[in-house]
C-alpha cells in the first residue's frame, strides 16, 4: 500500500492537470477564448485577413512542432501552440471560402457547439442526456415536418455517408429481417439503384455492409446530372433479369458537383411500381425545403421512405450534424440496430426507457449533434433560415449574370442550385476553341489558379474533372455572411490571377 | 430579376444570424462563453452543486419550450436558453458522475474542442485540414509507438464501435479482396471469435457489416471475465468442422462492467496458428498502456494486427476520440475504403495526394478528433497522463479496501482496473443470504438507489445484471479530479440513501 499511498498524496499537489483547481481552468479557459475570438472568428471572417496560410506540409511539421514528448508545457506555450495551430488552419468561415459544400460561421450554432463541448455527454439514455433526448426528437420532428410528415422516425448520424448506410441497411432489413442474424449467404444477390452523379458514398457503404460495389447499379443521368426515370425503369428490369433482387433507389437533391436534384416523383412512381425503397440523399440539397420559393426542387421527397439531410452544409450548422430521417412508425431503426444491451439500457431503469436512443444506432457513444441547430434555429426562426436560403439562390444567380457579362469565362451550364460550375478561359486561349489542345490546356488551368490563390491566401475554390470534362471550377455560395460584393471579388481575383496565362 | 435585387438589397441590413456584424458575433459568444464557464465548467465541476437536476420528461419539455418557430428570438432569450440547457443536462465532468466510462473535465482538451469547433473543418485533405492532417498522423504515431510499433497506420473514427467494424472489415477484406466488389454472397460463411463478456458493438457490427450475428462466435470467459484461449481453441475447430472459414477475433482489453484484460498473449498465439486477424478492442483499457506501472495487462498486445483505443475514455479527451490502429504498412486502409472520388481527391494537385486521408475511411466528411488530444498531451506530457492514470487506479484501489471494511458493501470481485463492482446490501438483507428471496430483493436494491441519488442530484452510479448475478453498482474511477475524499463521500452516500431499505 506504500506506492499507493505516495501516489494519493501528490494528489494534494497542484496536478498539471489543473484538476481541482477551477480558477487555474477559469485563466486557461478565458486565454483560449480570447485567442479563439481574435484569430479565428474575427481575423478568420474578415476579408482583410487570409483565408488560409499555405505550408509545404514539411515546413508546416516544423513550425507545429507536433512530437508529443515526456514533459507537459507551460500555459504560455500552450497557447503559443493555439495560436500556431489556428493561424495554420484554413478559414473556413471566411468570405473567401468557396471550396466545400460548407462555409460560413454561424454565431448561435458555434455557442451551441460550445456549450456541447463544455457539456461532454453522450446522445444515448435519457438518464445522461435528458436535454438532448428531447431537443434531438423535437429537431427530428421539425426536420421530417419540413419533408411533409406529420409522423415518423430519425436520427442524427455521423456524416451523411453513415446516414445512407443507415437507410441502405434498413432497406434490406425491411425487405429481409432475417439478414441481421444470418447476413447476406443466404440472400439472393440484392441491386440498389443509383444515378451516376450520385455522392460516392453509396459505393462505400455498399462495400462496408457487404453488399459489395456490384450491387450498385448506376443509373443515367441527363445533361444537367438528374436521374433518368426511363433508365431506372430500365436497370431495374436488367437486374431481375440477372436475377438479382432490387430493392432500393437512392436518388440524389442536389448532387455534390453541378448541384442536380433527381425527378422524384417520377422516381417515387418507379419505386412505387417495383415496392423498392426510396432513399433520398438530400444531403446537401435538403435545407431547400425552408425555402417557399425554391422548395419545388424537391416535390415529392415526402413519398420517401428515407432522406438524408446534412444542416451542417447549407445552413452551416457546423460538422457533423447528418439527420437520417424515417417515414417508418413500426420501430424499424431500433429492431434494425438493436441489441439490448443489459449494462446500458436497462429495463429497470425508474424512466420510459423508451426514450432511450442508443439501440437506434450501431455506434454506442454518440456525439449532441441537434444543439447547434435548434439553438441557431431559435435565434433565427424558420423565416431567418429561409431568407438565408434564398438568398444564396440569388447570389449564385448573380454571380452567373456576372459570370455571363464577363469575357474568358464560360458556364459549364446554367445552375438550378448554389454549385456554380465555370472554366476559366485564360488570355491566351480565349478563341482558340478549335485547337486540337485546347480541351487539355484548358484542364490545366483550374489547377494552376488553385494553386495560386492558394498560396496567396485569396481565396479557395474547388475544381474536379466531370465526365468528359475537363477540370473546372465549382463555386459553392453558402456562407451566409456573403454579398455581391465577395462574388466581384471573385471573379477579379481570378482574372488577377490568371492575366499571365 | 426584381425579387433578386430584393433579397439582395436586404443584405444591407442586420441579418438576425448577425452574418456581417463581427462586433454583435462577439458580443454573443462572449455572453455565451460567459455562461459556459459559470455553469458549465464552475458549476458543473464543483462538488458543492448537483450533479444532475432530474425532470420527468413531460415537464423538462415544458421548461425547455423546444419548439422551432417562424421567429427567431432575441438575444436575451437566447442566453437563457443556453442556461436552461446547461442546468437541466447532466454534469459528466462533475466528481460525483461515476456513471460511464468517461468522467471529468480537463481544460486543456476542452480548450483544444472549442478551437476544432471554431475551426470547422473537415480533415479529409490537406488542402483544407494542413494542421489536422499532420497532426492525425503525429497522434497515431504516438498511440501506436505506445502499443509496440514503430510502423503502420490508422485513424480516428466516430466512436469505438465504428472503429471495431473497421477492423473486422479490413480483416475480411484482407483475405478476400474481392468482397469490395463482389459482396459476401460468393464468400464461405465467415466466423469470428470473440468473448461473451465483449461489447455489444461486435455483434451490431457483424450485423452491420452483412455477417449477421450468427457469424459472432461466443467464447467462454472465465470467473474474472477474461477470454478462455483453450475454449477459442475450441470454437475454432467447431466453426471449421461446421464449414465456416473463421477470420478474426476480437480481444478486450477492458471489458465494459468487469474491467477485464483477455490474456492477449495466448489469443494471439492462438491467432498465429490458426492466421486469424488479432483485433484488440482496447477502447476502455488502452489508455493502460501509458503507464508503467499497469501496462502490464495488456502484454501481447503488440502481437495485434489492429486495436481500438479510445482516449475520449480513461483519458477524458472529450467524445468522442476513438483510433483504429493498424500494424498493417499496406495501405490496407486505403484499398479497403477508397473510392477515389475525382471532385475531392484530384490527382493534379500541387500538393502530396498521399497526404489526404479521406479515402481511408468510409465516411465522407470527418470531425477533427485529434486536436483535444494532442493539446491535452503537450500540456501534460506523457508524465502527466501516466500519473493519471496510475492516480485512478490507486484510487479505485483505495475503494475497494473501503469497500472491505464497510458492513452492508459486497464486492463482486477483486477489480483489476478501474472499474469497481459491488452491492450494497440494505440494512433490512444484511444476514440474510440464505433467506430464499435474497438475490431477488437485492437486485431490487440498485435501482431503487439509482433513483433517490439521481432525483436528489447527489451522485451517478452505474448498475446492471451480469449473467446470473442480479443488479450491483459499478463505479467507474476515471474524472482526474478524484480523490479519496469523493470515495468517501460516495460510500457515505450510499449508506444514507440505503439506511431506510
Amino acid at each position: 500500500m506504500s506506492s499507493l499511498f505516495a501516489i494519493l498524496m501528490a494528489d494534494s499537489e497542484a496536478l498539471p492537470s489543473l484538476a481541482g483547481d477551477p480558477v487555474a481552468v477559469e485563466a486557461l479557459l478565458r486565454a483560449v477564448f480570447g485567442v479563439v475570438v481574435d484569430e479565428a472568428i474575427q481575423k478568420g471572417t474578415s476579408a482583410s485577413q487570409k483565408v488560409c496560410e499555405w505550408k509545404e506540409p514539411e515546413e508546416l511539421k516544423q513550425l507545429l512542432d507536433l512530437e508529443l514528448r515526456s514533459q507537459g508545457e507551460s500555459q504560455e506555450q500552450i497557447l503559443e501552440r493555439c495560436r500556431a495551430v489556428i493561424r495554420y488552419s484554413v478559414k473556413t468561415g471566411h468570405p473567401r471560402f468557396f471550396n466545400q459544400l460548407f462555409s460560413g460561421l454561424d454565431p448561435h450554432a458555434l455557442a451551441g457547439r460550445i456549450i456541447t463541448e463544455s457539456l461532454n455527454t453522450s446522445q444515448y439514455t435519457y438518464e445522461i442526456a435528458p436535454v438532448f433526448v428531447l431537443m434531438e426528437e423535437e429537431v427530428l420532428r421539425k426536420l421530417r415536418a419540413l419533408v411533409g410528415w406529420s409522423s415518423g422516425d430519425g436520427i442524427f448520424c455521423p456524416g451523411g455517408s453513415i446516414s445512407n448506410m443507415y437507410a441502405v441497411n434498413l432497406a434490406r432489413y425491411q425487405r429481409y429481417p432475417d439478414c441481421k442474424q444470418r447476413g447476406l449467404r443466404t440472400l439472393p444477390p440484392l441491386a440498389l439503384f443509383t444515378s451516376k452523379e450520385c455522392h460516392y458514398s453509396i459505393q462505400k457503404g455498399a462495400a462496408f455492409l457487404g453488399l459489395g460495389t456490384d450491387s450498385v447499379r448506376v443509373v443515367k443521368a441527363d445533361e444537367r446530372g438528374k436521374m433518368v426515370p426511363e433508365d431506372l425503369e430500365r436497370q431495374i428490369g436488367m437486374a431481375e433479369a440477372e436475377g438479382a433482387v432490387p430493392f432500393l433507389v437512392s436518388a440524389t437533391s442536389g448532387t455534390t458537383v453541378l448541384g442536380a436534384f433527381d425527378p422524384l416523383e417520377a422516381i417515387a412512381d418507379v419505386c412505387q411500381r417495383h415496392g423498392l425503397w426510396l432513399h433520398v440523399d438530400a444531403a446537401w440539397g435538403g435545407s431547400v425545403l425552408l425555402s417557399q420559393t425554391h422548395r419545388h426542387l424537391l416535390d415529392g421527397i415526402q413519398r420517401a421512405d428515407s432522406v438524408a439531410w446534412n444542416p451542417h452544409k447549407l445552413l452551416a450548422a457546423g460538422l457533423q450534424c447528418s439527420a437520417l430521417l424515417l417515414q417508418d412508425t413500426s420501430n424499424l431503426l431500433k429492431r434494425c440496430h438493436g441489441s439490448q444491451a443489459s449494462y446500458l439500457f436497462q429495463q429497470d431503469k425508474f424512466y420510459d426507457v423508451a426514450l432511450d436512443t442508443g439501440d437506434k444506432v450501431v455506434q454506442c457513444g454518440r456525439r449532441v449533434d441537434c444543439l447547434k441547430l435548434w439553438l441557431m434555429w431559435k435565434a433565427q426562426g424558420d423565416q431567418g433560415l429561409e431568407r438565408r436560403i434564398d438568398q444564396a439562390f440569388a447570389l449564385a444567380r448573380y454571380l452567373v449574370e456576372e459570370i455571363k457579362k464577363r469575357e474568358g469565362l464560360e458556364l459549364v451550364m446554367e445552375p438550378e442550385f448554389v454549385n456554380v460550375c465555370f472554366w476559366f478561359v485564360p488570355p491566351s486561349l480565349r478563341g482558340k476553341q478549335d485547337s486540337p489542345d485546347y480541351h487539355e490546356r484548358l484542364s490545366k488551368v483550374a489547377p494552376m489558379l488553385k494553386e495560386r490563390m492558394v498560396k496567396e491566401g485569396s481565396m479557395m475554390i474547388g475544381y474536379q474533372p466531370h465526365g468528359t470534362r475537363g477540370n473546372f471550377f465549382r463555386v459553392v455560395v453558402a456562407n451566409p455572411a456573403l454579398t455581391c460584393a465577395d462574388m466581384d471579388f471573385l471573379l477579379n481575383e481570378l482574372e488577377r490571377l490568371g492575366q499571365d496565362l
